[in-house]
């Protein structure tokens, strides 16, 4: 009943339930809680009904609420039907007041405990039901430990508290505001802010962040206290049922003795390791390690758990999913379905994409050479680099600016998610591993290196001092989230590699997906990288990029400012071999899967330089001709001079309003059809090449930009003529396709088919073409704010857009199949890597995707996940 | 049956049918071409059956093919189904040779008739069998005229002729050739030819040129000569029921006495004119006109006739619906409904808007300053400027510089249509009103003035001469095909006004077409000439063209380098008053009918100089720089250079790698709602004006460039708020909706259809998307190759694509309506004019057209004629 409970209510009902122990409570259902929002009033048969279970809990412990003899005391505890840790507001020890306090103090014999947790509730109350900030509190604290000359909140004596009390009682009155010293009211209150806290500016970015419904609501549970703080026989932590950084299978627990609520999670004091608890409280001890078994069996999954032990009783408060980092979250779900509490299809669905895809952040390549600066635990993975700042506010700020920061905090709250999400990578003085800052840098994915004790973060004068060095806002440091460590400066990263566990799930992933997986990839060094990634085959090589290294690129040039088909093909035949070379190297790295190989795509003047550099050149060179004297060094000069001019009008002549839709691709090919020629030669005598060594080769021959059928006809006409005459008497098979990138292509996909063994969607010109954007235009002038304004549900080049380009792609499948029912359809556009493109793709049946070599793991997670999700294929 | 006996040998049969005197005679069928042009062989069986007809002729005829008695001499002629005037070929006097020219003598008593009937068969058979050219027969002709000092071919003696036919067949030998002698063999290989001359490069380019297909072929028709040649009291002549270039009801006809065959047509003699003919032979004359009556009632139409008269006795050679000049093509089918031959929705159906295009060509605008050169006949309506060229295959080049051209030639003959094509207007020296140049000009629509015999054309030395001046290539000319003059240099032309007929006609047409028709206009002045031609309100008016005139393209220049919002309202503020005053004019003018008003659509960048002319201009100022010394010019010039830097900066935040696909329409009304804002506050401040004067507004609120549902949406709610507040408590109305230019438009017009009252097709902008072309780039890099190689069946820029782009537009009405069954749906784009895409248009149930003011009588007529042709709304 997580839905209506929350989480924290359905786990503490369903812990009662197998007979764990908790202490005894109800829940006010996230109903009431939209009720609530929605009307601004607690319904009064509401209030009625949490009075009569109030009752009921009375009589279960034979306390009473307000009661000035045995004290009922109870917290008022959100909890979300999705977890929200931290977000949402919990006030402890309600019932509290000048009288109950002195009655809990008798009844307890406890008198600096009573006071201890009344000073709390002072706290809590002021915090979470009037916004007082938690500094004004916590500046008296420090202040009274100063004072009375002690180091932890632990050693403050009953008078001191009773001191801290009534200086917190003055800063109620600072706000015009007065403590209520109603229990009724209290709890009235309190139910009231819990409802509110929903709406927190905090929670409502997180929940924007993890994509969670804002109509939800929280659910309310209203729990008899249990007490951690009474003493040293008392103890508050929490504990994973496995490690939630590695996914090892072994109890991972903090905990501070007389203590209560949040003080371990807020990072208050650091808190102590669970070996110290076998040897303090033994009993407690065992039936941590108990629950903890029962609950992972129970709940099939790792656990996260809250619990307090009273004067040597173990309670249970919470029960929930852990969190847990990228890698762990892989090994305990492979390990789940080792130890048969799952199959692999739930550990496959269990594991995100995002999951994954931190598993493959980089890493730190350390070379001797580094500064380290510090060392602290290592709380979520990874490695990131940048600016140090000290804030949310400036780290939204210089993110605007595109700056990759480090966001420094003595300790982090709900108040610096906002700032986390901008940063890539977090660094805390304060906390453990499973304080804010650790637990929401594993949720992101994000480096974070917490609790180094070794450095001080000022942020009045905002500093980060170590020993006698300063750091400030626009120093550079690199976060060493797997190690602790922290650098100075920006180091060089190393993609991580696989872990085995995720090497078994992606096995798994290839059983399942009927999606085939290939790679972009433009060099040969990719296309190996691609398959140690798994992938099945080249969705796209680019061969223009052949044509970039500096011999190449001058008899491009050549080759591009020949007047007359002869000196064109003599510069072809130059090039001639350098692409066979590329082909033979492509096709076996890929023995055995396709290799497809799009021909020459961009506008011949991305090959020549621009024409402001030319134009430079020329104003330089008539400078330097009006101050020489000397002949050969004029006649030299004119004849640079010359050939700049030559230059420059073939820039002009080939210069283009809007290059993107111009004279390139197929219309290239259809004019000069001698590239094409020459390129389609070097594949086929690749392909004999590299079969003559006993490989197995799939070459397919793409053509770019066809937007008319008469395109891919007449090119193919002309191009398998070329193919069987370098073939000669070789066997060499190959398809010949055609990208899909003009919307006019999708729609007369039929007619295209004809002609075509194969489609390759270009999902980036398409979507340029279908939104009428130029990508390089709109990204910086209005499709960010397209994006953040909510105009575009999403940035259309990271994920396929699809109710436009989308439709047209379906189109496409349908119109191309009907026509060639074996037509093979793949998508090589950069949304290929993309979960939610992947998703769709499978959706709408085309073969497979083609993704960025790295981007392979993802892509086959994905579409194993697609299928499990969705099915079809 | 003329798809199998083609134009000429229907006609013959019909006639025959109806009882009129033509000569006997056959015709081989189309369907025998196709066969023969296939496999290059005339069947066995069909030979036996011409040699069945040809004996049936013998019989009918009492003469003998081949006698040499009374010989049966045949003329072989060339007719499609569909005509091509003088494309294909013909041969007369079929069956003389050596012995039967002696019996045609003897026989008539007339040796000169028999020799120059003789002379003329081996001149054909020459030129149409051996393909041997017609100047080295003319030249001979020429020096035989000389030698015997006459002037016309029918001066020359009979030992002329004798004299003749020898050096004619020393022609032969020149070329190895023999001329046949028999008979038999010459009929065998005079049908081959004509056959053949269906593929002639001529008749190939007329047929491109007339979509004619290609696999229709020729009929032969084989009929007994009659001659035209017996003496004086023999003629030869073409008529028209009706004046071809006025379209009066008056026969128009023109013969040579004693000439034989195509002597009229070809201009070798100036021929003359009918009222001598009343006079010469005043039976033969009351048979032609009684014979053109019964013609026209018959076929309903104007005809074509060509006439001999033998000795005295008045024979039809060929009937067929008369070319006509558009104005007389309008007049006649009007008439011919007023004399109920037809009905209107027939005279509709006549007049292809392609003739209605040529009325309303250009006319001179005389002042009286004119150098005039000469007069001749005019031949065909119209006025055009042009350079001098004097052959086919230099204008085809001078064609390709997109130079203006005018043909001069000493007559036209088929080979010339090529350059015809490509020329502006014709001038020639010779030929009368039904010479090859005067028809073919008149198909064409291009001004032709013919037989001016004050000029010579030198075709060695390439001049033109008029007493002793010379005009060459280069020099420019105007020629007045309206009133036959023709002028030095260029003039300044004049719209031609429409017809009475042709508003008769345009009425009709209104009462049948469903699509409404609205003129694209730009100005208020536009907007005028609009209504005049019938527009029934503005499809679209660009505001952006408002804000180019010379004070408001500075204020728009402050308003576009402000930097805050204050002083962009400030300048905006400038341009209000302006803009009121615009669409109060249009308003205005409009009265009763709907006013699309496009909010600005163009980049920013548009308004602003380009960056080549600012850098010139610091260039120049930095020079300027170095040689000031004057403190105060220095800061004078240190000022400006200040101030073209902030501009440049501006020039360059704004420039774009494909302006097209960038910051432009809506993107820019979302990012600067202020600018739409004055716009939609000027549109209702001029509604509630010209409301208050009296008028009845329909302003249409246009959004250009969306692409997606929300930016819709967010305009209009942002804008109906300003119309709002501008309104105040004035009843305004209007309508709000956007241009479907972009593809993702057409695929979610269901979701946008939310929020629009109207849609408006921008098919230059969808077309560009759809395909993926730039228009500015591709008309000169590759889509004339495209259309001309036939990748692409016609320039998707002049006719809408119906296979892509119109698919989309399909889509776009259908998902539209389907949302808002009261959506207004028209199209604004270039298109709109063009009668095929006003076809599509009405196909799919669009609601309107809008094209250039010019266009709109076209647009009326193919509105109807689309309806009556196809149905639908």
């Amino acid at each position: 009943m997580v839905d209506i409970l929350g989480g924290k209510g359905a786990g503490l009902a369903e812990m009662a339930r197998i007979r764990l122990n908790v202490p005894p409570g109800f829940t006010v259902s996230t109903e009431a809680c939209v009720e609530y929002l929605k009307t601004g009033k607690v319904k009064e048969t509401l209030w009625a009904e949490i009075l009569d279970h109030l009752s009921a809990l009375e009589k279960t412990s034979g306390k009473k609420f307000g009661g000035t003899q045995n004290p009922l005391l109870v917290s008022v505890r959100s909890g979300a039907a999705i977890s929200m840790p931290g977000m949402m507001d919990t006030i402890l020890n309600v019932g509290l007041n000048d009288h109950t306090v002195k009655a809990l103090s008798d009844l307890t014999n406890n008198e600096r405990f009573a006071y201890d947790s009344y000073r709390r509730l002072i706290q809590m109350f002021g915090e979470v039901v009037l916004s007082i900030s938690h500094d004004e509190f916590e500046e008296k604290i420090s202040e009274a430990k100063k004072r009375n000359g002690v180091r932890g909140d632990n050693e403050l004596s009953t008078t001191a508290l009773k001191d801290l009390i009534k200086e917190y009682l003055e800063i109620y009155g600072k706000f015009r505001e007065k403590f209520p010293q109603d229990p009724m009211m209290q709890l009235r209150v309190a139910v009231e802010a819990v409802f509110k806290s929903w709406n927190s500016e905090r929670a409502k970015t997180y929940r924007q962040l993890n994509d969670i419904p804002e109509t939800l609501g929280t659910a309310v549970s209203v729990v008899s206290m249990v007490f951690g703080n009474m003493g040293d026989d008392s103890a508050t932590g929490v504990a994973f049922t496995r490690d939630p950084n590695n996914g090892e299978k072994k109890i991972f627990a903090e905990y501070l003795t007389n203590a209560q609520g949040e003080d371990v999670v807020a990072g208050i004091r650091t808190p102590r390791e669970i070996k110290d608890l076998q040897k303090e409280m033994p009993h407690a001890y065992n039936e941590l390690i108990k629950s903890a078994d029962t609950l992972e069996k129970h709940y099939r999954d790792m656990q996260d758990i809250e619990f307090t032990i009273e004067k040597g009783t173990f309670f249970l408060l919470q029960t929930r999913n852990g969190k847990r980092s990228a890698k762990a979250a892989v090994k305990v779900a492979v390990d789940l379905v080792n130890e048969g509490f799952i199959d692999n299809k739930e550990a496959i669905l269990r594991i995100t994409p995002q999951v994954l895809d931190t598993l493959l952040h980089p890493q730190v390549k350390y070379n001797g050479s580094e500064r380290v600066l510090g060392k602290g635990l290592a709380a979520s993975p990874g490695a990131a680099s940048g600016t140090i700042v000290f804030s949310s506010e400036r780290a939204v700020e210089l993110a605007k600016e595109k700056k990759k920061l480090v966001l420094v905090r003595p300790e982090t709250t709900a108040d610096d998610v906002r700032g986390m999400s901008v940063s890539q990578g977090f660094l805390t003085q304060k906390g453990g591993m499973t304080s804010h800052a650790a637990v929401v840098a594993r949720a992101m994915g994000k480096p974070a290196v917490v609790g180094v004790e070794s450095m001080t973060v000022n942020l009045r004068e905002q500093t980060l001092r170590i020993g006698d060095e300063v750091y400030r806002e626009g120093d550079t440091i690199t976060v060493d989230g797997t190690n602790g460590q922290f650098l100075l400066g920006e180091t060089s990263l190393e993609t991580a590699s696989i872990t085995p566990e995720a090497q078994v799930l992606l096995k798994w992933c290839d059983s399942y997906r009927k999606l085939g997986v290939r790679a972009n990839a433009n060099t040969p060094l990719e296309a190996r990288i691609a398959r140690e990634n798994g992938a099945e085959g080249i969705g796209l090589a680019r061969t223009e990029r052949m044509f970039l290294g500096n011999e190449r690129i001058q008899i491009m040039r050549a080759m591009i400012m020949s007047t007359t088909l002869a000196d064109r093909l003599k510069y072809l035949d130059q090039l001639l071999p350098m692409q066979v070379a590329d082909f033979t190297e492509f096709l076996r790295t890929m023995d055995g899967y396709p290799v497809i190989i799009r021909l020459l795509d961009p506008p011949l003047h991305e090959f020549l330089p621009n024409k402001e550099e030319i134009l430079s050149e020329i104003f330089d060179l008539k400078l330097k001709l009006g101050n020489t004297k000397e002949s050969k060094e004029l006649d030299d000069i004119i004849g640079k001079l010359s050939d700049l001019r030559t230059l420059l009008q073939t820039v002009k002549n080939l210069e283009e309003f809007n290059p993107m839709l111009g004279f390139r691709g197929c219309r290239l090919g259809l004019s000069y059809p001698e590239i094409y020629e020459m390129q389609v030669k070097a594949i086929i005598t690749a392909a004999i090449k590299v079969k003559e060594q006993g490989h197995t080769i799939l070459p397919e021959i793409m053509i770019p930009l066809v937007g008319h059928m008469n395109e891919l006809k007449r090119l193919r006409e002309r191009l398998e003529e070329v193919a069987r005459k370098a073939a000669g008497d070789k066997d060499i098979d190959y398809k010949f396709g055609t990208m899909i990138e003009i919307p006019r292509a999708c729609i007369t996909a039929d007619k295209i088919a004809e002609f075509a063994d194969f489609f390759s969607f270009g999902t980036n010109d398409l979507t340029q073409m279908t939104f009428g954007y130029s990508r390089d235009d709109a990204e910086g002038k209005f499709l960010a704010n397209y994006v953040e304004e909510g105009i575009l549900p999403t940035d259309p080049f990271a994920t396929v857009d699809e109710e436009g380009v989308g439709e047209l792609m379906k189109m496409a499948v349908e119109r191309g199949r009907k026509t060639n029912r074996n037509l093979e359809v793949g998508i090589c556009g950069e949304q290929g890597g993309d979960p939610s493109t992947i998703h769709f793709c499978n959706r709408i049946g085309l073969d497979y995707v083609s993704a960025s070599p790295y981007r392979i793991p993802i892509a086959r997670l994905s579409a194993a996940r697609a299928f499990l999700e969705d099915g079809k294929r």
